[in-house]
């Protein structure tokens, strides 16, 4: 089965668009846990038992682990085999650089770690981004436009009355099709997210931005129609306001508010 | 020192530009070497003995380390741990993404491999930028103009008659100084790297794409003027073309290319 086919299985089977972001952090885990990188894990385990049922993706996004060198790379090996066979797993890296390096973080997401899919960042163009789909049963969500304020910086200038984020798209999605790629953007851009969607109605959308960052989930629903896309939440699904929180407490409360989310993001 | 002070301080001491990239790849080392993690730390621990007299800083590409998982980012700690301690460190890693990721990428690059610099994308703005610059005393290499091909996809799509990548020089050394921000910029654009530098005189390039990529030094040399640079060797210097090389063979060859490329790239 390739990447592309897990992904549409799983959001089929879950009937749910959410993907739930595993930036877990030491400094951020609720005191019930130990704070090191075996408590790190159990969170990270606590958060999937709680969370399985409701949503179709995990998005483990290595920054929050890479800040522990390689025991933090070790949590992302002994995650990825506890999530769920047919869940899809997203590397959260948003990788890039010239050809033969760029192979050689597709072999660190595909080959060594066997995630699903790869964020990718497009600035070093196409000869760095095509390296990730030599194996064409993997998937890439490509960056175009992004969540954050700073996404206004270099995305938004205009080349020719179009902004840059949109000849990532154009010419991206002419060279790799639908099955093969995705794009990410934010959540924050439910207007850009509506136009887009009339250029590229078939590729995967992966939508951080919800929650936290206060992306509004109605907009976002509207703009992307009935297109294939992931709505990634993150902190407001694993950190709980109290960090005194119990271990029941806690897992009672991700369960909770996991479940809200896939009601929001519940499809037929 | 700050790592400014201490890349000035090297670059002077060496009275060489020469930065020598360690892309060391378990498939391309000579067979003199143990096909696994350990041998890629001696192959390392090799480039390193025969090259520390003739180079001002080592760029750690991360790509050809995270392909091995927890195994290959102890080897980048162990290779670490070997330079000595006045030659300047690049962690070539191209990350980026928002704040408060890109504040646990930073903490991974500074605080846990407490590598002196890092290379960041753009792509995602100024406020993906600024996190790895909380900490004054670090430095971080922006990618601007990169040396591969992809390089005319986006970064040289022109807005209001001006390439992208002059808007992301401009735009972040108005908010850094040169003791904190640097740039990236392809051997293989040396009539750019000219104009830039009437732009942005005093801080610092990071130029990859002498060598296997085919830049040319002394159009580069010419271009770059005596304002401060790092011209990245990796390839041409670290992996010879006969792969069943003796030990012995190997560090004399090591020793003689990074002397000639020394040569070359000297500086009074």
């Amino acid at each position: 089965m390739t990447s592309y086919e897990k992904l549409v299985n799983s959001i089929s089977k879950k009937q749910s668009m959410l993907c739930v972001g595993l930036d877990s952090d030491i400094k951020k885990i609720p005191n019930c846990f130990e704070k090191n990188c075996a408590g790190l894990f159990e969170f990270n385990k606590t958060i999937i038992e709680q969370t399985k049922d409701f949503c179709s993706a995990y998005k483990i996004n290595f920054a929050f682990y890479e800040q522990y060198g390689s025991e933090g790379f070790d949590v992302i090996e002994k995650t990825l085999q506890i999530i769920p066979e047919d869940i899809f797993t997203i590397a959260d890296a948003k990788r890039g650089d010239i050809g033969n390096t760029s192979l050689a973080y597709s072999n660190s997401v595909f080959n060594y770690f066997n995630f699903d899919s790869v964020t990718v960042n497009p600035y070093m163009g196409l000869d760095s981004i095509s390296p990730f789909l030599e194996d064409k049963s993997k998937f890439v969500f490509l960056l175009a436009l992004t969540s954050n304020n700073g996404s206004n910086d270099f995305q938004r200038l205009l080349s020719d009355g179009k902004p840059i984020f949109q000849y990532v798209i154009e010419k991206t999605s002419k060279v790799f099709t639908n099955k093969n790629l995705g794009f990410v953007i934010g959540a924050t851009h439910p207007k850009e997210l509506e136009i887009l969607r009339n250029i590229i109605p078939e590729h995967t959308i992966l939508i951080p931005g919800v929650g936290t960052q206060g992306g509004d989930i109605t907009a976002v629903r509207k703009a992307n129609g009935n297109s294939l896309a992931l709505i990634n939440v993150s902190r407001a699904i694993i950190y709980p306001n109290d960090t005194d929180i119990s271990f029941n407490d806690f897992a009672r409360t991700v369960n909770d508010i996991a479940k809200k989310y896939k009601d929001e993001l519940f499809i037929k």
